[in-house]
């Protein structure tokens, strides 16, 4: 019977079960998601915690990278374990190991052949910004942007971005890491309440800077500074150098991830 | 004509004028107000702005001192200066020099007889707790406390503190450093709306911790481990070794300092 075994005796391979989590954090502190050499970063803060309870090195996967000073509220991670815990347990354990910006929220078992990164079908995205007075408590949160906008010019703007493009405008990603820059936008809804404004993105995936590089110039927009003519003119360019304006990375949260049925 | 000649040439004793200045900041960061030598502190930031503009040693005197990770949004401080700038030029000048999370609101020339300590006549702090679920963004500005609370029950005992008594046993003050520890709490309020718990405490000066104190001697009445009667027991005893929990740093905002009318 099980429980008569310490856990060193037992046939690890046959218990490996893969574990599914969400996760969200505060990136102030962080130089980003992932894993560098000699900076703080998230993933190996995840890992850190993971070989504690494992006492042995473990590794997590994310669905993607979040740049520094980029927030999260729905990570999506995944890691193998031949521990049996309960939802719970994993959320007491890994939490009560790791920094008090970093969250795990979610815990679950999933079948072995999930993967966070290669079985992502969308992901969600949510920037924030103020155009009212400079506020110091908010000012790793909210994008404190201090300039008035046209929220009008900003939706019509957006509109150029909707649908399937070639975002290589757009992003930072070279041609040879990414070869195909082509995504699609499915959702892209610009509202303000109070001096707040809030951006939503839904989209199959965002290459590197697409999100802050996008709303860097529905901002040029907003301001009037720049059309919409001129935005799909950049965007019809497929050119690394004519849009080098993101806005910052304080106002940015990636909210969710979202994932194929699973069988 | 002045401008003819170089600011080294004047007669500096003679332009002397002292300003008052309304300061915010963001406590996350630093070690408390007050200067400390191999920390970082408000004080000293505000110092070295001031040395920069002024090209020489500049002090400032505040209020008082606030505590490591507490926050201000109304601190006031005053310094002497040879520089003859407008308000809205004191704020440029200053703020450049400042870390963002370190913001001077407001500048004044005063009285040369105005004392930023001596001649505060009330104080307001602020405290915010959460009873919702943690909340890592939030965590540095409102305290997150996550247990519920009895509203009525903490107002009840909010009362045994309103009016003039001797918060010996809600203070960490020697009587070797502040003989009379007897101050006036002139209002007390508490209120809560969607799971956020706000305090609300005026008085014409208080002790080191005592906000604090207070605050957590009303959360155990509030979690209903402690009764009105007992706190009031307490504080009678005016004693240093009845009461020691102080509820935590980052809910506590000094708000606004006010002062003699000035003639």
């Amino acid at each position: 019977m099980r429980r008569h075994f310490e856990r060193d005796d037992l046939d690890l391979g046959a218990l490996e079960m893969r574990i599914k989590a969400k996760v969200a954090y505060d990136g102030s502190a962080y130089f980003g998601y992932q894993s560098q050499s000699d900076v703080d970063n998230v993933q190996d803060r995840l890992e850190k915690a993971l070989s504690v309870i494992h006492k042995r090195k473990t590794g997590v996967t994310a669905s993607g990278r979040t740049d520094r000073g980029v927030h999260a509220k729905g990570q999506v991670i995944h890691f193998d374990t031949d521990l049996s815990l309960t939802s719970e347990q994993w959320l007491k354990a890994i939490n009560a190991n790791l920094p008090l910006d970093i969250r795990v929220l979610e815990a679950e078992a999933v079948p072995e052949g999930f993967h966070a990164r290669f079985d992502v079908t969308g992901k969600r995205y949510d920037y924030y910004l103020s155009t009212r007075e400079y506020d110091l408590f908010a000012r790793n949160y909210i994008t404190q942007y201090g300039y008035p906008l046209n929220l009008e010019r900003m939706q019509d703007a957006a509109e150029a971005f909707l649908g399937t493009h070639d975002f290589t405008s757009f992003c930072s990603n070279t041609k040879e890491e990414t070869p195909d820059q082509t995504r699609t936008i499915r959702r892209l809804e610009i509202t303000e309440e109070d001096g707040i404004v809030h951006f939503v993105f839904e989209g199959d995936g965002f290459l590197r800077y697409m999100v802050r590089m996008i709303v860097g110039a529905i901002l040029e927009a907003g301001r009037e500074k720049m059309s919409r003519e001129e935005i799909e003119e950049i965007l019809a360019k497929r050119s690394k150098t004519v849009w080098r304006y993101k806005a910052p990375a304080e106002g940015l949260y990636l909210s969710e991830v979202t994932y194929k049925e699973q069988a």
